[in-house]
């Protein structure tokens, strides 16, 4: 299982409190339980909601923490009951590591949604549940800002053999978050051929949109934006850019998109960017937004739109995405830093001012930046 | 078609201004074209979207208008082209009597938003669309308060022999309203077995709800209520009753419902009873109201829940839903009342004392009250 309370055979990049400095730490991984994955991280990227983990945005209050849940690395260790994995794979956790495995929801492939489901950092472990657990009980999970993780197999995915392990962590965050719509409304139905796809934001989930819609052979790719900065970007990738208070644009576009993806995590209208949907067209919120939107009932009524929202995806579905992505060569801007440089950047998101591209870090690095030789430095 | 600028060979209930008094009327109805249905309308039902429409709620500004799109009636004549339906066949015509029958939205059996769709009263022709349009060229359609109408048989349903005549014409408002998305999320996708049904109102709409998910064999049955005054009315059709600012209820009831159908047009706050659904559950609303909801992106990305929109439904599930009613011997509350009793019912709907029972105006009475025997009475 992910997590002990007690050990410190772990090097990670923890906050000690709402000040969410990150600061080297040491953190217990336990033996791999029998059907456990015992893993050496190589990379893991850094997510905004790692912020909110650790800021206390969210809740949590239980410091040190070590967030991370874009994992990538390699198996050290498994348990005897493992099938899936064996030795010097290569492989990745996202953002949960474990669920009841039991309920409706786990059954039909909804890991996410179970209500037992045990996030990759910050969740509290139950008692009672799963491997190796009473080491844990009342404690934290931590994540990938670390030098090793232990998780049920399960939870584990196969990197596929072309896709490179900087970057591929990235994928279980902003690649299924946007995969998971895509492929219950496009590839699951047909296929993109005829079809419109609308893109809210341009940012690392954006862009993330964009081109998985492209290798899904969607026609047409609309990315609505604040203002044209990005309009080369767009059509770099095969999407053209629409201002969204371009009113005469927004009215030429009415009734033409047949799915919306809205990442933008900022209060704003919606109204506006329904109106290019077409009859029965849905729009998929994946931006935590924390203020209530307005959705006016005649527009959903008159014209069969659906407002829904999507998190992650189960895992079978992630497997199937990353296979996907590999396929179809699709990777995600991204940049490796060491671990030295985690917290400025980290505070950058917090901040943000930290852009697109995806911060990957490098945990070959963590072992210096936790344990300086202080003996020369003296 | 549905009817012509010049005439008076028939007569009507029409409100002449936005005080929406319904007063004796003439007005004209053509011989029927080669696809044409000649109807003799027998019953209307009154719905409360005849005020709207005649009192300029909806933005309707041409008087003398005839209200009506719950018909019921008897065919008179028909076209030489006509294949489906006979002189003496008991028939009904609901909210709409055109479209363009050409688009992507009518080739998918969804007339009711076509862009060229032509509802049943107060709609304006356009130039150069159906049959025998010329004489009607900007002028609007007039309904069902009237004593025949003309009707293209595409927008003609057969009422099942089964089915009295009094009630059939409520069925083409308030039956396909609810059997739509009831179709789409149960019938369509398995049968009730398993599912669990929450209706929110329980006015004309939201009994049919009841009375259809529970022929759709849906296993539980939820109505979401202001008050217990309606808990024996529920019961008796095999529903449960939850007031819903019972607070310790509606948490009991968390996540247990798979879809709701929402029927209330008064202003409402959904987050409370949305929280009754079950991870993927779907939010229909049916009520037009006025002013925008509010929608947490929240519990929608975290439950995966969708809201939507449903209105009406097409001539195809239009016909099945009439069928599916007589299969499963599905009434409506209803009460015949005479034409010269009409108004004083119309005013009620538009005070809200209407109640759920549905007035259904028996057109045999219109004769004599629109053209009193004058020369006896002085």
């Amino acid at each position: 299982m992910a997590t002990i309370k007690n050990g410190n055979d772990v090097y990670a990049l923890a906050a000690f409190d709402k000040e969410a400095q990150l600061q080297p730490h040491t953190i217990g991984r336990p033996e791999p339980g029998p059907y456990d994955v015992a893993i050496d991280i190589l990379f893991c990227g850094m997510c905004h909601s790692d912020c909110h983990a650790c800021n206390g945005d969210w809740g949590i209050d239980s410091w040190p923490i070590a967030p991370g849940h874009e994992i990538a690395g390699v198996v050290r260790q498994v348990g005897d009951q493992v099938t899936q994995f064996k030795v010097g794979d290569k492989v990745g956790v996202g953002c949960m590591v474990s669920s009841c495995r039991e309920c409706d929801l786990c059954q039909q492939g909804l890991e996410q949604h179970c209500p037992k489901m045990i996030q990759t950092y910050g969740s509290t472990f139950p008692e009672g549940q799963g491997d190796n657990f009473q080491n844990a009980v009342g404690y934290h999970t931590n994540g990938g800002y670390s030098s090793a993780i232990t998780v049920n197999e399960h939870f584990v995915f196969h990197i596929p053999p072309s896709m490179k392990m900087e970057y591929a962590g990235v994928l279980l965050c902003a690649g299924i978050t946007t995969f998971s719509p895509l492929n219950r409304h496009i590839l699951q139905k047909g296929g993109g051929a005829g079809k419109t796809v609308g893109v809210v934001g341009f940012g690392g989930l954006g862009q993330m949109a964009v081109k998985l819609a492209k290798a899904m052979n969607v026609d047409r790719i609309v990315v609505f934006s604040r203002n044209n900065s990005k309009k080369a970007d767009a059509e770099a990738l095969g999407a053209e850019l629409l201002v969204h208070s371009d009113a005469s644009a927004m009215d030429q576009a009415a009734r033409s998109i047949d799915l919306i993806l809205d990442t933008v995590s900022a209060p704003h209208a919606i109204a506006p960017l329904m109106n290019t949907l077409k009859v029965g067209g849905n729009y998929v919120l994946l931006g935590a937004v924390a203020k209530p939107m307005e959705v006016g009932a005649f527009p959903l009524i008159f014209s069969r739109h659906s407002v829904e929202g999507s998190l992650i995806g189960g895992t079978q579905e992630t497997q199937e995405m990353l296979d996907f992505c590999a396929q179809h060569q699709i990777v995600p801007q991204y940049e490796v830093i060491p671990a030295k440089d985690a917290n400025a950047h980290f505070h950058a998101m917090i901040k943000g001012t930290s852009g697109a591209k995806r911060s990957v870090i490098d945990m070959s690095t963590i072992a210096e930046y936790c344990q300086p030789v202080t003996s020369a430095s003296q």
